[in-house]
């Protein structure tokens, strides 16, 4: 065990999952809450503070001997303040998170964007190790994307990556976003669910939505559809079929522009389906790849859910800014 | 005018451009010779040869007197080999450009992508001065990408930047490259002619073929789309806003990845429309762009014709391994 040990926290739309590590990457301690569906920040930032006091706990350590808390956040995070954050309750505007949960926890906090930190640590300590550049792919309610060219992360200019929001077909199926033809509007566990009802009310049969209720969801969560599929419930394989088809076309684009030496697929449905599915979307991808005989790997996500909390734990160690 | 020489070699399927410039980047002869259509390497070879010798001699110096010639080349370029060159004719296989060209001018040689030193000549010299990372996009017979992040060029595994097969539509138009629904099935000038025969043959009235032959031409030239343009051929302007339309998703769907500051227009047609069509394009990204409230610059390629020449003789110039 390493002497160092920080903190690392996923905040997702669903759950807040925190992890202990040691300088080492082992975790040591880690725990998971519900996000709050209610309230705001500040309630949020209470769930957080409850969630790595309870990994700390299971690490058998005090948050204040921690070197430092690292937080991956969706939205838009600059400096530690974060807006456009659409899957958190009430999180209109922008909220200084690293600073206000300094002051919660009385440690150092840097907050960077879910997807990158979940990319860098697949990159650091997952399926990308092999690789210097990657794309990840999270395949979850949305469609999120984190680049790492030559070992580094890509951003741009903060906003890169949107990989859910590139075109697959103009003038296509209506996204969350609001724009059309958007590749999370195929793919994306939301506009999925929303088809499935949509084809539900045309009369489709479908065990989706029993399947939902019988495990008490409100949602059609990564479970659920893996469920269907292990039943071959007919409109749930055409539904994930057409997800499928949409990501091989969107990712490779991507690649024919990017020319990375690996995908990784992760996300709620990209770690719950498995190299299997992530085996289908290579296939779905090389028939639009223009270096057809030099495919990237294609690989599902090595570090299942702890990736996103232990890349926001990576901000902090020296490893990530290593290259 | 500065003491060290160098030359550049644009080399395209119709033509060959050749300049002489000197260290601070001015053109001090320049030369265009037609690309052979018949014969192989070594007739291809020979006009580059006289390429370089007329532009030398427009600067009134020896070739000899070159520290090192530069070549812009289509097709797959490694080492100064060139494959793939699809344009080009009788080029089966791999040819060794760099060290036959060496043998026959007496002077070092390096060879690039034709794209890339387009991209890397607009951004050290032309629209993209301001940038640090911009999207060179190439409209002409097919459509070229070149990036470069952070002042420096980006190209993957050597195969990155071919933004024509971005898809833009998932079971769309048939690409001239053989795969559905590519960016260039819609907006590359050979699709596009291919698109005006068809449309003519079931009984579409245009202008088009007949400014063409007008012309002395035997294919649909940027110039005559621009004149069909001018004189408002109903046909010309459909498939110019169809082309607009893909140009629109297929490069907003790259900026929702990269988040680049700048995308540069270039090509054949792109230089020939101009500003204008440049303005256009940006108008159809913005449906796009999921950072709608920052999109990135969009502006002609500022250095027209020549390029592809400029960016050739950079391979050679120190200006260009800076970052």
């Amino acid at each position: 065990m390493g002497s160092v040990l920080y903190g690392g926290i996923d905040l997702g739309g669903t759950k807040i999952q925190a992890v202990v590590i040691d300088d080492d990457n082992h975790v040591l301690g880690s725990a998971r809450r519900p996000t709050p569906s209610q309230g705001g920040p500040a309630e949020v930032l209470a769930e957080i503070c409850q969630a790595l006091h309870s990994a700390a706990g299971a690490a058998d350590v005090d948050v204040r001997a921690l070197r430092g808390v690292g937080v991956g956040s969706p939205g838009i995070v600059d400096d530690g303040n974060v807006s456009s954050a659409r899957n958190l309750p009430g999180w209109d505007g922008s909220f200084p998170l690293a600073s206000r949960l300094e002051q919660g926890l009385g440690v150092q906090v840097k907050v960077g964007n879910d997807v990158q930190v979940a990319t860098e640590a697949e990159f650091e300590l997952g399926a990308g190790r092999p690789y210097a550049s990657l794309l990840g792919v999270f395949w979850g309610t949305g469609v999120g994307g984190g680049i790492i060219l030559n070992g580094k992360a890509w951003v741009g200019r903060g906003a890169a990556g949107e990989i859910g929001h590139m075109v697959v077909r103009i003038g296509g199926a209506l996204c969350t976003c609001g724009r059309r033809g958007c590749l999370e509007a195929y793919a994306g566990r939301g506009a999925m669910e929303q088809h499935a009802q949509r084809l539900l009310r045309k009369g489709r049969k479908t065990e989706l939505f029993e399947l939902m209720r019988r495990r008490g969801r409100t949602r059609l969560t990564s479970g659920v559809w893996a469920r269907a599929l292990d039943q071959e419930d007919k409109l749930a394989q055409q539904i994930i079929e057409r997800a499928v088809r949409a990501l091989g076309a969107g990712i490779a684009s991507a690649v024919n522009l990017l020319d990375v030496d690996c995908v990784i697929i992760g996300g709620g449905l990209g770690v719950r389906l498995g190299q299997d599915y992530a085996t289908r979307i290579a296939t779905s991808m090389q028939p639009h790849l223009f270096a057809a005989d030099a495919p990237p790997d294609v690989r599902v996500a090595a570090l299942g859910d702890l990736g996103g909390a232990l890349g926001a734990a990576l901000l902090l160690t020296a490893s990530n800014k290593a290259s």
